[in-house]
């Protein structure tokens, strides 16, 4: 097998799905994030499973530079070398190194750390399901939202904005409830989100008057969006409906150039 | 009474939207689920009540059973026979049977497990509606929820990864508020719907920072399903709304169409 | 002044949107409210406002019973009698009269009943504004709601449906929580619409499992009626536009039948 | 420099979005807020901040001041004069003053009012972001809300409506829970919001009852202006597609007429 079997063996033409390589890849990641999921000791077959996981981790990111040529377009015959060389700094490959890092200290270790880093293999499973960006019926929503990118951003823009004036004027407002501009931030957020836990709320009637007045307005501010991408989609649907089968105003257009064609005919032969 | 008059008696043409033997056994359920709503001693008449409505039961059971070959449509002459034997293996009888065996045990039994069995009985009254399908309003909807069921599909794969994976770092990032994994995909479900009880929430700085994070993208893969319905939904009716009366592009067509034909005789008329 | 002019004055033409005559009551509404937003020991001079409003609200009852004839259209000549006599016993005649009674007992009287039968007067007053549905962008909601009635019907029943059974369910899987049948309705009623104040919520695992199954598919309940209506709106706003200026496919209908017209000239002329 | 350079300097053409001037403002009025977000005794540094923020506002609002007769339209040659007097009467020049005032005071004054009316310079923030209003995408959305004022002024009307009685039935029926009105107000608000603290909520069965019902309409209410915006945004933007690129009704009118055109001439040719 040469190097360039090797390379649609690990990425494969994008007609599938998730390739067979790739299931695999899904398996090992799920399983390694068992550890994660538990709170006191692990169980020895776990540390050996971990081991495992890790060591295909390795075969994977080593598989993957060895055709660093073939993953990127620029890689021209000249600059193959460069390819390899600067492989591990390219962002995928600095988080798959990050991830892989942690399998090679014992799953218990004192440091808390390792296990967060742990959870970028998520990131590596995530890459898998690009290629299902290819569907049909995910294209259409993934057009909607880059279409309206810039009134996204906007309204993100303003909502952000709106969480952060919303923390300002209660911080000052209620000082004694919150003890920071942190405490504030995170009960803005929770409060505009509906989610309200009720941790942190205000107790004044000033501090109430205005969260009455911010949870109102911010219902609005957070109903936009969808909004937006509901209108959006709607248009864009009804475009890809009328291109395939049973579109409405096309055959008026067609019957009318049909009756243009026919009637050409009489004007001819009158001349 | 033949058999097949039994069976148009007990499952009649869908022409009706509930039968008058359907109503009966629906009055039956609703009384016969009286006893799940008490928590105390359950009194003497409810006890005699509850004996009844397991007659009823076992009747309907038997003449359900008695019509086993009406209800199939594969079942020709030849195997119906089969038919009958194998009735109590399909799912539909094996949940009628599931929810009469409480009947045949004390009300108050020790057994937790046989009020749980006893809400199987709702299964068997949501069966008697599903005719209602069949009436136009309702029909628009399911077709709408049809059409973009790989869209939905997809969107409720990645808002349950969502949760999985919200749930997987908070568990990491604050284990000292989350005493198991479970712990945290109840609390990020109870989060990202926006339900927010407040039995548990994050204290550290890195768990709020995270919590805000979460909440405020949880909403954006909430508000996509409803976006799509939406959408989807509006075409539908508009279509639907253009096959009826008033439609706006059809008369186009039409007379576009007239023109052509009139257009035609003097065409004819010149050769 | 007649008793035709009295009924024109308290019940005018509905050209205007709120005539004097109800502005003035509006306001002595309101201000016979007030009392209902006190808590301790009302002032003297409330005593004294609240008998000049009760005081209005007699007059205000006799003059209705006075154009008893008026107000109802099947009150021709020969019924005319009936019609004052049986005045009190429409349904808006009691809720007035109902309203008023408590005015003749003292404001801090210890019953009760008495603050919330003046409730009553809120209803009196929202009579008021049923004429604002002539407006024409208050018309077009109320058009939008009405056209798709029965799914609203369907969907508010499925709804009713959806809560009562999830408090069945977790009243059955968790009986140390929700003491009686009536807290699980209440749960399951504010953790649905995602309100989740948090003074009741599962502790077991069994039901925060079913909490959360529960709440993500009763996000999908609550979306739906929301989505049929935006979809109807919009198909409503979108004719109702049409119909005025800006329209898209009329002229293609116009100028297809104007080509059509002046086709029809040589074809007779050839003839 | 004369006072039309710099009144160009100051407040620049708007077909930039922000421009330089501002640009520097928003840095100052960023930094000037600072102080803002400290609980406790803030640091040397942040009083010399604090007073370099001070004397740039000042400078600013001499520099809008020096150019009043140019920031209004209505500023002839014959009443400048009674401009430069006025100047400081104006709405947004009270804000600015207002809002420069604490800065003469020590950080960490006594008079907690000092740090509300700091609060102030976010309005003045807030003014530079107006010409945002020129960007296409912004200027749909505005449209939208503009186009259906009415509707949304009503729905918050009813809103605000529904909030009120449902805290005045709510006071009435639970006083031992809410001590006073405004108390029910805040629950009112928290509660339809779906925001659900949970630092008060009903305990009796009849507050409790109440609660179940107003939850449900009130999501009702709320979903009414989404609903609302959507369909109106979706026209909107429909039409503006249309005046685009790809719109597939125009056709059928272009080819109809141009059908048109061509039947025209053997008709003129058969004279």
């Amino acid at each position: 097998m040469n190097r360039k079997e090797l390379w649609f063996f690990i990425e494969p033409d994008a007609d599938q799905d998730v390739s067979s390589y790739d299931k695999v890849m899904l398996v090992v990641i799920a399983a390694s994030l068992i550890p994660l999921m538990l709170s006191g000791e692990a169980p020895d077959w776990m540390h050996w499973l971990d081991g495992l996981a890790t060591f295909i981790f390795v075969v994977d990111y080593v598989l993957h530079w060895l055709c660093a040529d073939f993953s990127h377009a620029e890689c021209s015959h000249r600059n193959r070398f460069l390819c390899f060389l600067l492989y591990p700094l390219r962002p995928i490959a600095i988080i798959d190194l990050l991830s892989i890092l942690p399998g090679f200290f014992p799953l218990n270790h004192g440091l808390r750390i390792f296990r967060l880093v742990r959870l970028l293999r998520i990131v590596r499973g995530l890459m898998i399901f690009r290629n299902i960006r290819r569907r049909r019926s995910v294209d259409l929503i993934v057009t909607a939202l880059k279409k309206q990118r810039e009134p996204f951003a906007i309204i993100f823009c303003i909502a952000v904005g709106y969480i952060f004036v919303s923390a300002l004027v209660v911080f000052n407002v209620e000082p004694q409830t919150f003890k920071s501009f942190f405490d504030a931030l995170y009960w803005a957020t929770v409060s505009l989100t509906t989610v309200g836990y009720g941790d942190i709320y205000p107790v004044t009637v000033v501090g109430r008057l205005f969260t009455m007045l911010s949870s109102i307005l911010g219902i609005a501010v957070i109903a936009l969006p969808s909004s937006i991408l509901t209108a959006d989609l709607m248009i864009i649907l009804n475009e890809s409906d009328d291109d395939e089968s049973n579109d409405v105003s096309a055959p008026a257009t067609q019957s009318a150039q049909m009756a243009l064609q026919h009637i050409n005919v009489p004007k001819e032969d009158a001349s």
